[in-house]
């Protein structure tokens, strides 16, 4: 299995608009890719313009599936305009 | 929902023994406690070195209940001698 963490940094006056644009992301996710475990949003307790996407994959196949999907295709350009700086995207292997 | 995050950085001298103890932990929680909808050990597919352990608690009454497991207290210190540093914990309010 493969997990995905990306990493956003969001302003505070964008955290609202972040958070609709992501959520619709992580709805149409949930919904429709059956390789997709896990495809969840979290906020920073600590620092609300920190995001984490915590993603778990059955394999590469439905990476590459997720990648191509309409939904994640719309979600960069609207995510590109509320961001500070590119999102962090770190890939592992599950071994526990 | 809450979401926890915990980085490690684990000499690849002494990466076996990590999983060891970390997989006993990851077992451990996942059949013991309901309220832990994830517990799973990821390790960085380009630097060996890092490992994130991905958690998500129902609630703050299933974090405390985890700290408070002999599983996870008997892992700290076996952990402490494995990893370079401490483990750097992130915590998060699930929002999608």
């Amino acid at each position: 299995m493969i997990a995905i963490i990306a990493s956003f940094t969001v302003p505070e006056d964008k955290a609202e608009a972040f958070e609709a644009i992501a959520g619709e992301l992580v709805a149409a996710t949930n919904a429709n890719e059956p390789g997709v475990k896990l495809y969840t949003l979290a906020r920073d307790k600590k620092d609300p313009t920190q995001y984490r996407m915590m993603e778990l994959y059955e394999d590469q196949a439905a990476v590459d599936t997720h990648m191509a999907s309409d939904w994640f295709k719309a979600a960069g350009p609207k995510l590109g305009g509320v961001l500070d700086g590119r999102p962090k995207i770190e890939q592992f292997t599950v071994v526990a």
